[in-house]
């Protein structure tokens, strides 16, 4: 049996990753240079010859969007879609819907970092009547409890179980699994996947429309430790970008 | 329990609708004009506050796209997605990808009808080695035997059963299931529904890109027989449309 392959892809540049505002769980959508991404990340798959044989999504159009348009541009358009709140972006709680630059501006380099960087200190609770609550979204509706705001350790607690249930099985058994996600499940994802340790995982960032190709056997071993990026140059450019959010 | 919808969309405008070719299983994409039907169609659920619940598609990209366009629209993109080969065009044979007017010039008048609207005449097999057959694609990998040709009698035999185990179900339990599909599928599924005898349902038309609503009760009965159209008026022209095809 040929091992499987987990694709993790980061939805395209977003209108929020373009105005520079924290976005968490508020459903924005791409703008056309993240089609054009998402369509390019498509693309590589099919060059590749990765081509998926299921889809995992989160909930939100960013990341529905992406899949949809680089499943066409890889004539996979036709494969199972499975969605799942659990991908998820994180929730930034009261930062959602503000600018980064300004939120730097006002509260510092020092709290601005640590409410996007620290692992496991939540930014203050969004509350339920706040412009960008999702505490009346009907998606929503099944959870016990809808977020207020999350840290990244919330994440991993809430996503890598799910992952272990219901994706890792499959890339197991030699499927080939893309998951169209978001910078800080991602993030969840790739630190447990590399036993990335709670501070150094600070430093990592996923840039948006480049597939990252984890090869996993059949015992889960991670062939490629780190993954393999399909566009390293531009990856590489990608992440640095992100590093730089919160610049003018 | 309010009574569950069952809305059928026939996807937008194909390449091939606008050359007059005949589909069937080719994986042709949709016209800008059919993109803008789908959003359309989509706003027309929204605007009827008819909201989908779940979302069954083929495998076939113009019916996938409508119905990822029409749920952008709705603003439930974010709903579960099933996909199903059972769901696809009735395969048209050897009759794949030759324009309808030339094929009426060549064949008459009534040989063309036949073909297209006889309910249990198939046209003649298309080759496994033709340009248009879809013996290699991997997406049917899995089914034991790859259509060469069907007549509505063999959609009808495929579709009813997967429509009345896995669809119906969940209408009569009360939720609101999109179906995007096509002309001769969704004309298998509406003869099942309203008990249209094998002559009556070669008179049947059904437009493109228009919400056709059911309403079923919990113990299977549809409430509305026929049907509503969401755009009656639109509707009406766009099944003549269909009817007229054929000519230059």
């Amino acid at each position: 049996m040929t091992n499987g392959k987990l694709i993790l892809l980061r939805h395209g540049q977003s209108q929020w990753n373009k105005s520079n505002q924290f976005t968490g769980w508020v459903d924005v959508d791409l703008t056309e240079q993240g089609e054009a991404e998402a369509a390019r990340g498509g693309e590589m798959l099919k060059e590749a010859g990765i081509l998926p044989d299921v889809l995992y999504t989160s909930l939100l159009r960013r990341a529905i969007r992406t899949a949809n348009l680089a499943l066409d541009a890889a004539d996979r358009h036709w494969i199972p879609v499975i969605r799942d709140w659990r991908l998820n972006e994180r929730h930034y709680g009261a930062l959602q819907g503000l600018n980064k630059a300004e939120t730097k501006d006002k509260y510092g380099d020092e709290q601005f970092m640590a409410w996007r960087r620290s692992y496991d200190t939540p930014p203050p609770e969004l509350a339920d009547d706040a412009e960008y609550s999702q505490s009346d979204d009907v998606r929503y509706a099944g959870l016990d409890t809808i977020p207020r705001t999350e840290c990244l350790l919330d994440v991993v607690t809430r996503l890598i179980p799910y992952f272990e249930e219901e994706i890792l099985p499959r890339v197991k058994n030699g499927e080939n699994v893309l998951v169209a996600a978001h910078g800080n499940s991602l993030r969840a994802l790739v630190k447990h996947l590399d036993n990335i340790s709670d501070e150094d995982i600070a430093a990592l960032n996923i840039p948006t429309g480049i597939p990252l190709v984890y090869e996993i056997s059949a015992d889960g071993t991670v062939v490629n430790p780190g993954g393999t990026y399909l566009d390293p140059e531009a990856a590489a450019a990608g992440a640095a970008a992100v590093a730089a959010q919160g610049g003018k």
